[in-house]
């Protein structure tokens, strides 16, 4: 029972760096998009230093997962968390390096008028945010209901792209001296859609390490 | 002994079915590329099919090591290759989605006259295959020296990207009627550079895997 409950803590240890991970991969997410709309460079360049603290976070919730099965041998649902664990924090890096993305975009559109308000962006983050701490939530307290709803939060999100696609080549057909701004807020809304694709990812594979079966909530 | 002859047995497995996902993401993006450059939305239709092969072969493979840690109990190296195989075939399914994307695009840009021939994209995806190839080499036959090599060849992956990015944007300034196109080879140029990122994060693993001790073959 000791040995059980030992490793009991060591998966909660485990479970608590994945929400840490994921609490400063949002943050990031929120100041790139705050240095995009008030087109602060000055935070762009924190969030593209403050992603190595992510990246190393994400290493050692590798290296705890790996020292964790070395020692315990964990098998079936208990291997499949920790699996889970590992798969999880290299989509929630993901996340973190898109936050990068957006704050290199707010570099290169410098101090350009921004036309970041013709855009559905700032809903996209939103709604991407909702989606990771649903996705983590469900990580972490086994819940697959919420899992589930992160597919129809993604749909959501994939009509909101469409339509930012539109305007934005629509509004550069009749203002090509904007190009390069509306370049970059066209990356970003491929990244923003992206994201919700990986934290999609993150669910599916939740929904995989508590019921032991695949899901495709992308389709 | 035995008990290591079949683990070895077994690693070698996992080993192939990684060489096979690799050959097969390097068919797929050889044919999407194929379809981009004659225009044939019948091959882009079928990279896009095709896919599900890919994600099928992923899924095996993670499952495949799974199976092995829960029978094995690997420790150290041996622990480290498993997780590296399971991290390695997440990075070629995403060579593989690219190849998805730039079928997509290739449907997106129809048959307006190819501007294929104004970008590097051609050598790019040359590179790119060169790399992946390099990759999972030094993974199956743990060569460091081939991994490093990845990374010399993402530099100059960098610099045709670069420079796509400028003619692509200068041609766009001067015929703006060719915005659809211009914008899905801007999408691949992105893609192929992203792919480069991907295939660099394998010998990453690798040399990882390899020395216990992390690179960042990026900067």
């Amino acid at each position: 029972m000791v040995i059980r409950e030992n490793f009991e803590k060591n998966l909660e240890e485990l479970k608590r760096k994945i929400g840490e991970m994921s609490e400063l991969s949002i943050t990031a997410l929120e100041k790139a998009f705050k240095a995009l709309k008030t087109q602060d460079i000055e935070i762009a360049l924190k969030v593209i230093e403050g992603d190595n603290a992510i990246d190393n976070l994400e290493l050692e919730i590798n290296q705890f997962a790996i020292w964790l099965m070395a020692k315990e041998a964990p098998v079936s649902r208990d291997l499949r968390e920790i699996i889970g664990a590992i798969k999880i924090s290299s989509e929630i890096e993901r996340v973190a390096d898109f936050a990068v993305n957006i704050a290199k975009a707010t570099i290169k559109i410098g101090t350009a008028k921004s036309l970041l308000e013709i855009t559905n962006l700032e809903k996209m983050k939103e709604l991407a945010i909702e989606m990771l701490q649903k996705a983590v939530q469900s990580f972490t307290e086994e819940n697959i209901a919420l899992a589930k709803e992160v597919g129809e939060l993604e749909d959501e999100v994939d009509r909101y792209n469409g339509e930012t696609y539109k305007t934005i080549t629509n509004y550069l057909s009749e203002h090509p001296e904007e190009m390069n701004q509306l370049l970059q807020l066209l990356f970003v809304n491929r990244h923003l859609e992206r994201t919700a694709d990986h934290i999609t990812n993150i669910a599916e594979s939740t929904a995989y390490l508590i019921k032991g079966q695949i899901y495709d909530f992308n389709s």
